[in-house]
């Protein structure tokens, strides 16, 4: 598939993206400005990418991918939730797919992600595979009486993980693997005694360039990523390098395509840990469209088309991106703009357009200049407008 | 009208844009980041602004131009060509327009804005209203034997403009005004002896508050821009000052809402004459869109809708943007894409979607950065791969 499309639109490359959400929503200027059709399979009318929905319909649906994929000439994803088996088959049948099955397993299944950077001898918290109570007993027992639990796949934003202190405690975990019936299992970690957060972003593209962001120092609420600082404070020398080798090694090491987010623990004996990996663009990237020469969702087109990829030198000496959670009580973020927008003219402000509702990422802003403490005041307050 | 549509849209400013274009186009990536939905009325189906046309039609259609405007909240342009009758009709609706047809006037009508430009004041080339090929030939005879002429209407790009150095040689345009039989007349204005042609930008909203950039030098290869360099070199202090005071004089003069694009002459004398005026986004801002705070897509939008303007703070200190005039003589755009992309990876490349057709504006590039040697480079040799 994929060059009679081109042909047929003037040399246009045209990528489908599946999901239609933020991630996706923010690959439209991107792809407007560097002349990419873009096609979003979504999951509903009026989702955040509605304006280049061009297929509605359910990602767990065989046909509805595989018709879909028809349109375009490449696939890729707003979310890692596309099962296995419609993957394969995409890529069986000749669509080329980034990032592939083979590596978006490992952002899929948790263990089989520890399991992958064990072998890879990079630096993670100690962890188990368990299928039991007794199994989450032993490893308490080993680990000072406290222990995360995740479930090892269908997670995100702090659900499926649970901090426990006693075996029992991920018992309907495993009632539910038992009749799931499937031989599942749980991932226990260490609880990390940690500093901060990290993210490094790094991007490959299928001819194996890499190109990385500045690693950043990401603050959560509520298992909610909240604030992004661009570039992590404290961040030059050994920890930037060390952050992005374990990024490039990873993207390399499972044949990413695309964006690739490594979630990372600083510990407060200044060790990195890998905690979370994320295979598409990132909300700890957001900063990149306008902190940086080449946003995270140009380069994540950029590397799916496998074309060169941007530079990522920061346009200033400090980005911070403030989340826009839940919105407004009442009325829309619109109704904030007059006051917010006056204040704080420099801010940039990102609307998804999604209804506000408690606790949903509906936005964000960015703020970019020479001085951190203002920086972060600017972004703060602007994001401050549009919350209650 | 208006309120309803917000409504229904969550809040959402839903801003129509007449003319399906690159200007058009480029404010699909500042209405998705702010979360204003854009609508389009093209010309045709497949243009620039393909993505975001929900109607295709005639803009000199009366019914057509008041159908499309029942589904938006302000209607705005891609270009200055809507008869005033329909614009008068939409204002007499209670349809919000920006910029309004009495402004728009003057960017419709060369004899009208030369009158209002000499009655605020401002500095213009010596310049007549000519009817027959008599009052060109005194006019030639006042000034040295040489002139420009124009149409009133309908030039743009260097078309309806010749120069003359004999009273016959603008009889075609006389006899067309004749055979019109409307009471048009031609302009008649010097040949300015100019050192540089500079453009000005400047955004007014309607409550009345004004933003402008930074002054540039733009360069002309037969009647059409090639490259802009922004801030035009050497133009700190006096220069930069009465620039952005004409064209503040001017929007206030004329009440223009959204972006307004003042052409300038600076002349070997070192003085600064209007040139001509753009009432919409302009190519010698596009630079903006990479080099500074608010690109002129993003505070256009703000401006129609009467939003707080963005802060216009240059994001290096030396842009240069390089239009792409043309394309391959075969093939796409995006048949450069690999090499391009891989020799420059900083400079930010614009494919606008269209055709390569000889002379056609098909995209642009900007580069930024500290010197405007290196910067200078980087925007030409990019450009220079999608041009044969």
């Amino acid at each position: 598939m994929g060059q009679t499309h081109s042909s047929e639109s003037a040399g246009f490359m045209i990528v489908g993206v599946i999901g239609g959400g933020q991630l996706a929503r923010m690959m439209i200027p991107a792809a407007v400005n560097l002349g990419i059709e873009i096609r979003v399979l979504a999951e509903s009318d009026g989702m955040a990418a509605g304006l280049a929905a061009s297929d509605v319909g359910d990602y767990r649906d065989r046909d509805t991918v595989l018709a879909f994929a028809e349109t375009v000439d490449v696939i890729t994803f707003d979310h890692e939730h596309v099962p296995q088996e419609i993957l394969r088959e995409l890529v069986e049948r000749g669509v080329r797919v980034h990032p592939g099955p083979d590596a978006l397993l490992y952002a899929q299944d948790k263990l089989l992600m520890r399991a992958k950077l064990s072998e890879l001898g990079l630096p993670v918290p100690d962890w188990a595979r368990i299928e039991n109570a007794a199994e989450l007993g032993d490893f308490l027992d080993a680990h000072g009486g406290r222990a995360v639990v995740k479930t090892a796949r269908g997670g995100y934003d702090g659900r499926g993980v649970r901090v426990v202190s006693a075996a029992h405690e991920a018992d309907d975990w495993f009632i539910a693997l038992a009749e799931d019936g499937r031989g599942g299992a749980l991932l226990v970690e260490e609880v990390v005694d940690f500093r901060r957060e990290l993210a490094q972003l790094v991007a490959r593209r299928p001819s194996g360039d890499v190109a990385v962001w500045p690693v950043v120092e990401t603050v959560q609420r509520n298992g909610v990523c909240s604030e992004v600082i661009a570039p992590a404070p404290q961040s030059t020398g050994r920890v930037a390098d060390v952050a992005a080798e374990i990024a490039v090694t990873i993207a390399n090491g499972i044949g990413a395509t695309g964006v690739l987010a490594v979630e990372l623990f600083q510990t407060t004996d200044e060790r990195l840990l890998v905690n979370e990996l994320a295979m598409r663009p990132h909300n700890s990237g957001h900063w990149s469209m306008d902190g940086s020469t080449t946003s995270q969702f140009e380069q994540h087109l950029r590397a799916v088309l496998d074309l060169p990829l941007g530079g990522t030198e920061s346009r200033g000496a400090w980005s911070v991106m403030v989340n826009i959670l839940g919105g407004p009580a009442e009325g829309s973020l619109a109704d904030r703009y007059q006051a917010a927008l006056a204040e704080h003219p420099t801010v940039k402000l990102h609307n998804y357009g999604k209804d506000p509702q408690p606790g949903r990422k509906v936005g964000h802003v960015t703020a970019t200049g020479a001085e951190l403490d203002v920086v972060v005041y600017e972004a703060r307050a602007t994001a401050a407008f549009f919350q209650d």
